[in-house]
């Protein structure tokens, strides 16, 4: 069968970013009225700068930061990028580049140039920052900048504030923008949410791509490359949302596996079940999927018990999801699900409420169940307001605790895996040893584990799965035996 | 025809690193003994750490520093490794992991692992350092450190010595190990060489499956993604040594086109030449092929003609390259061919050994000949001691000025590029505008480039083309045709 695709890249309209852009100007006002504060200032960002690799003149191709992605849409390196509260105009500057840099990396593109392609107000220089927002500036005193800063709650990371010569001319207001920005990032637009979609089907087609391919024998890394080639070939995504995960056998257990330190190399044995966790990004939006299945096409009866587990505590969420469920009790119900089943096929026994309260589901999924998605994979805006993060074995692994709420895209990615560090322990332990029926957990020795994830938006009254990949058993066997997908329900 | 090769990714052996490790230690103790100094002191390196994209919980995939690399092999993060130049021993520093890493990122390898895959002759931990090497010091006083401190000159950047806590501890000299160290690089041993051989042998294969599939109507970047596949796909390379340049039409005259800026998103037109830049990187070690040619498979006598100077140029050089050869005089060499050409052809008038004084060379190839190749796609050393960088065009951009030896591994890439910034100034400049024959050069108006790239290794009498991509025009003709490669000459 040749490789091949239904779908072309889609243009994306640059309103994309202005609509942002409105959002948070909106909402920034908003705030400034409510705190009675002068409508006034600009919120200033500065974009990414091109990486050396140590001392060499190495670069890897550059990826924009995430708010100014949001912001402004610009792929090149070295803007800034600013709004003005009172105006509401939006003003890019470009880097000054050097005449050489036209005979060395392409054309020197006039500002007018920018100001039309990311349909910006204005544009000037990065060296005229000072000067154009000092002639903006319509009130007394200093100009007020509100600049970037707060912590990523999934790196323990700050934002880096923009940083420009001169800055000392200006006040600075470093606690007002990060909330407010990010909770913008929080909800998708219509346009945001097309351009996600697309995302999720060229990497739905390329996972497909990968299931038909998939043999024994071939190097795990292989369908790492055959599924970054399909994304990028027919979707004209440059980068991954992140790492490919292509774990096969025991790796499938190693949540994050991939990695320099496990990099997809084992090779893939006969009876091996793989779990792979690959998404595309498309012009800054990401997608993340996992698919689990046995490398040869057929489920064993083990690899089936523990792949429908997750699939039902998969199928179980999404049917619960829609506004104002708390994200905490789906993931309650994804460990109950699994536990449920679990018990009914003889791993467990005894009572899944005192399972629940011993903390078993943890011991299977130590992960959350999913995370809100977007231009970041794990988007910002999981910890905001209110909620704080839970402490116990499983939640504390929750990127958000929130209630979903409509336009949220968020991962529902339940999982079951047999990890040694963590099972070890729970059946030694006196509190949860009576729960495993040991002879039957014996089985799933260097069984690894299952994750299916798919991406989820949440609508007015449910939500809306945007991928498109086989789950049920039946449709992967049959797909991964050359049916074509989506299955041909007629026949 | 199905996407395949002939080649498998061959085991290199960690001796490789052990090998290099033995060169410098050989190298320091002399330069020691030539100085009078005593053979003492610990060469001590850092190795990469993992980068977060901003601040983000986003890691692209972690490529060692590649001084480290050259030394340890090592593909995990975090590590530091040292050589007690007394004894010779040499000692890894692995990062401690938590436990929980186990379950999220893989097994914790314990330190006979890493000493064992490393062939070192002992593992610590990172926060050993300091009282293992005051532990294996033998002489009076603190223990002396040789850190890493020195210009790459093709970033103007200094690499970064180690630090660790309690360095306040020990003696360093931050100038002897930089340019022995650098020095050691730039000459290859059997081993490296058959690494580079196989970095050459699978991107020499994927430019020719890209060269069978290339047509009018695709995307730039799609011939990025066919190269790139193929080469992770059946060479196992993971990362290229370069971003991909896939420079089609006038965008061939741009020498560093498919950077974010310019990302090789351009749509191919029947007419189109073009010039594909492209290598990948193979446990560490690097390859840097460029092949250009018409996307409809039939050169014209425009693209005959500008191609035909190039690879006379190419191959003039290839024939003269030996020890002791001056890498400035293959530059003027690969400058006077495309003169004579562009002279025999009616493109330009006049007398070519005034043309050089005038230093029309460079007005039609701004860079320089080539660069060394290694660990680093510009491999350092290129201005150790002696010749420094010459000012005039052309030979300023020269990444060398040295003599070649016997093991260097060097790029050798003429080109022949019809640049507006360059072409018009010197076209109405008193010096130069007699040479031009207007209405000829007028032909080659958004013509763009042609660039022949190999890399060659020095061997003891003359040189060896590592690469082996079609070059005659009638070879790529009957490739891009459907003829195999390598071409059955018999018939």
């Amino acid at each position: 069968m040749a490789t091949s695709s239904s779908l072309t890249p889609p243009p994306v309209p640059i309103e994309l970013h202005l609509r942002n852009r409105e959002k948070l100007l909106n909402s920034i006002r908003h705030h400034l009225s409510q705190s009675s504060r002068p409508l006034h200032g600009f919120v200033l960002l500065q974009g990414g700068e091109e990486q050396n690799r140590y001392d060499t003149d190495h670069v890897d191709v550059f990826r924009q930061e995430s708010y100014f992605a949001y912001l402004f849409g610009v792929r090149e390196p070295g803007f800034y990028g600013a709004i003005d509260i009172a105006t509401g105009k939006s003003i890019l500057f470009s880097p000054r580049l050097p005449a050489e840099y036209a005979v060395w990396l392409g054309e020197i593109k006039p500002l007018s140039y920018f100001k039309e392609r990311y349909m910006v107000s204005v544009a000037y220089y990065t060296d005229e920052i000072t000067k154009v927002l000092q002639d903006e500036w319509q009130a007394s005193g200093k100009p007020l900048l509100f600049l970037l800063h707060g912590l990523n709650t999934d790196s323990d990371k700050f934002s880096k504030p923009a940083e420009f010569q001169e800055i000392d001319n200006f006040d600075t207001d470093l606690t007002t923008l990060h909330p407010i920005l990010t909770e913008c990032r929080v909800t998708k637009s219509d346009l945001e949410i097309a351009v996600i979609q697309f995302a999720n089907d060229i990497s739905s087609e390329a996972h497909v791509e990968v299931m038909r391919k998939v043999r024994a024998g071939m190097y795990e890394y292989q369908l790492e490359s055959i599924f970054v080639h399909h994304t990028y070939m027919y979707g004209g995504c440059r980068h991954c949302s992140y790492t490919c995960i292509c774990a096969t056998g025991g790796n499938s257990a190693v949540l994050h596996y991939g990695h320099a330190a496990a990099p997809n190399d084992r090779t893939l044995e006969d009876g091996d079940l793989a779990l792979l966790d690959m998404g595309a990004e498309y012009n800054f939006y990401g997608s993340d999927i996992t698919c689990s299945y046995p490398v040869n096409g057929k489920f064993t009866s083990d690899q089936s018990l523990i792949y429908n587990a997750v699939l039902d505590a998969h199928n179980a969420v999404i049917s619960a999801l829609k506004p104002g469920v708390s994200w905490v009790d789906m993931h309650k119900l994804a460990e109950k699900v699994i536990l449920d089943s679990l018990k009914r096929e003889g791993v467990l026994d005894g009572n899944v409420g005192d399972m629940m309260v011993e903390q078993l589901g943890a011991v299977f999924m130590p992960h959350g169940l999913g995370h809100l998605l977007g231009i970041d994979t794990h988007d910002p805006g999981g910890y905001l307001k209110g909620p704080e993060r839970i402490k116990e074995p499983g939640l504390k692994s929750l990127r958000t605790t929130r209630q979903v709420q409509e336009g949220m895209v968020i991962t529902v990615e339940p999982g079951c895996y047999f990890i040694d560090a963590l099972l070890v322990p729970a059946m030694g332990s006196p509190n949860t040893t009576k729960f495993f029926n040991h002879e039957a957990v014996g089985r799933f020795k260097g069984f690894g584990g299952v994750r299916i994830e798919s991406d989820v938006l949440i609508t007015a009254n449910s939500c809306k799965n945007m991928t498109k990949v086989p789950r049920e058993i039946g449709e992967i066997e049959a797909v991964m035996a050359g049916a074509p997908w989506p299955l041909d329900k007629a026949s």
